[in-house]
């Protein structure tokens, strides 16, 4: 198994991705192809003894958390594109590697790889993944802002191809499906939601109707779709909540002696509370429905993120995941028609 | 001045009201109407001594959390109704009280203030407002449920009463308002936010553009606008991952001896935290658009939040609320005709 690992990605890069690499290396024993620019990356695998098994390709651009628009989709369409994310999704698409990853710009990679890999025959729209902590593990929801426009049968496939995600890659049996809506019951919703109940109650996916933010983050549910507008507000409102929450948390625990001693005594409480909210675990989320393993991480990744995102790409190999959600496209475009 | 009440709203109704009422009626000497069964009210009212400047106006009905529906529509439009709610509003609609506060079904009071009370003239959709904590106080967020399908006419509206209310009852300066979108730039969104944006810009508001989670709870802008499918889906989340986050806290903290006595010496902190997260301050959120003074608590509402509930109605009566909204809704009709 070979993975590409775009070494230009993360906020630090490329430190993380190098030690994530060499990590993975020890690890798995496979092949890390690293793609990025070689006056930054390469003194860094020498300084460790230019480790084997770990290759490097040069490429000259990267695509920074500030392309977007036109430019953007320049870099990520123009047939002898130079940046890492280009050179990194050839790859896998000329099958020299089995999948790609990256901590870099999502909507970048997103682009990128809808004009290098295409979707999956039968797929209307690729979805952006996330994997969201809930009280019992975690939920993938999708789409979390590729689609701010949905239509009913958008929903349905994220429905389908997250289920496959959930239960090849993941390992959850029959993952329970629910739709993002505005109350629980049946005929809540707005037009969106209320059009694509019937279409999920009727697939052959495991569907439990609809689903409040108590649900998802009670962990109700394995996988929850939604449209790109309302999933993008979900994730990036959580988000704050959960910064909000830790910034009050720990000026009030700096705000006395006392209460300095006392978070000191209660800091493993406050570990797993860190372990929930910023979790290295996750690694990386698909981009699902781009016919080619394509992986999304954090920008903030450390190389323990970098090293869990190659781990969860390679399971997605071994799950043989675009076979899998290629068959399963195929079977519902059956059962419609 | 005179507030009505709603003796049957909250989740241990009427015992949080009844105290919540003294407490109103001692600190502020105006009297207060307490409206509900009688044969549960009065023995609590005896208990006290009868407080001067209470008031007890029997209901034999109760709008629970449960109804919902035609059954609801029907408690809350027959002329006769005799819920608590529909009661209390009547009141208001004709001239015996100032404004209803109730800590009941939200629901309930939006349909019962609907059918009783009408909207103002000129507003298009009524909004459930949210009072928001965010890093630097609050901020006013609607529609949070009452229209999951909305106009961008319908934002605009929301922006222009969110406005009134944040200036005239909370005493914020030109309040920013802001419209809640899955990117801060302008052009943005889905087609509700893309149509809607122009709008409010070439409005008199003091309009912020586009802002996310991130924004919102760090304390950016005063009033956020919402169709009520993603305001419920904000709402509902947010307050989930409150939720997730101090329960695997309080999990955490209690999990070790050490960690136990961590807690007790940074209880501070978590007060401090709690403070934020079950604010009894803030009391109740009002219905904007509907043509007399409703405001909504939370169930769990306890005496020290009916009394600020109690209190915000004031700040609203004091304002002359419903004629600055009136005023500032056919403004805008004036300057778009």
């Amino acid at each position: 198994m070979r993975i590409v690992l775009d070494a230009m990605g993360s906020d630090a890069c490329p430190h993380p991705e190098v030690e994530g690499a060499i990590l993975a290396v020890q690890a798995f024993g496979d092949e890390i192809i690293l793609v990025g620019d070689e006056t930054q990356v390469r003194p860094l695998l020498e300084a460790q003894g230019n480790p084997e098994k770990i290759r490097l390709i040069h490429a000259e651009e990267t695509i920074t958390m500030e392309d977007k628009g036109l430019k953007l989709a320049l870099k990520a369409k123009r047939k002898n594109s130079k940046t890492s994310m280009a050179i990194g999704m050839d790859l896998v698409k000329n099958g020299e590697a089995d999948a790609f990853v990256t901590a870099g710009n999502t909507g970048g990679a997103l682009t990128t790889a809808y004009f290098r890999l295409g979707v999956i025959q039968g797929v209307e729209r690729p979805g952006l993944t996330a994997l969201v902590p809930t009280k019992k593990g975690f939920c993938v929801v999708l789409d979390i802002g590729a689609n701010p426009e949905c239509k009913p049968e958008h929903l349905l496939q994220f429905g389908i191809m997250g289920s496959v995600y959930a239960e090849k890659a993941l390992g959850m049996t029959r993952p329970k499906v629910g739709i993002l809506s505005n109350g629980e019951e049946a005929g809540k919703g707005n037009t969106l939601v209320k059009e694509a109940y019937p279409l999920l109650q009727a697939s052959k996916l495991n569907f439990h109707g609809n689903i409040e933010g108590k649900e998802l983050f009670g962990g109700e549910v394995d996988v929850v779709v939604t449209d790109g507008f309302t999933g993008n507000v979900l994730i990036k409102a959580s988000e704050a909540v959960a910064k909000l929450l830790v910034e009050l948390l720990k000026e009030g625990l700096m705000s006395s002696t006392r209460t300095k001693i006392g978070a000191l005594l209660a800091k493993p409480a406050f570990d797993t509370l860190k372990t929930v909210l910023d979790p290295d675990e996750i690694g990386a989320a698909p981009l699902l429905g781009i016919d080619g393993l394509v992986f999304v991480g954090h920008g903030r990744s450390n190389a323990k993120a970098i090293f869990s995102a190659i781990k969860v790409a390679r399971n997605a190999v071994e799950a043989q995941l675009i076979n899998a959600m290629g068959s399963a496209i195929q079977q519902q475009l059956q059962d419609i028609s």
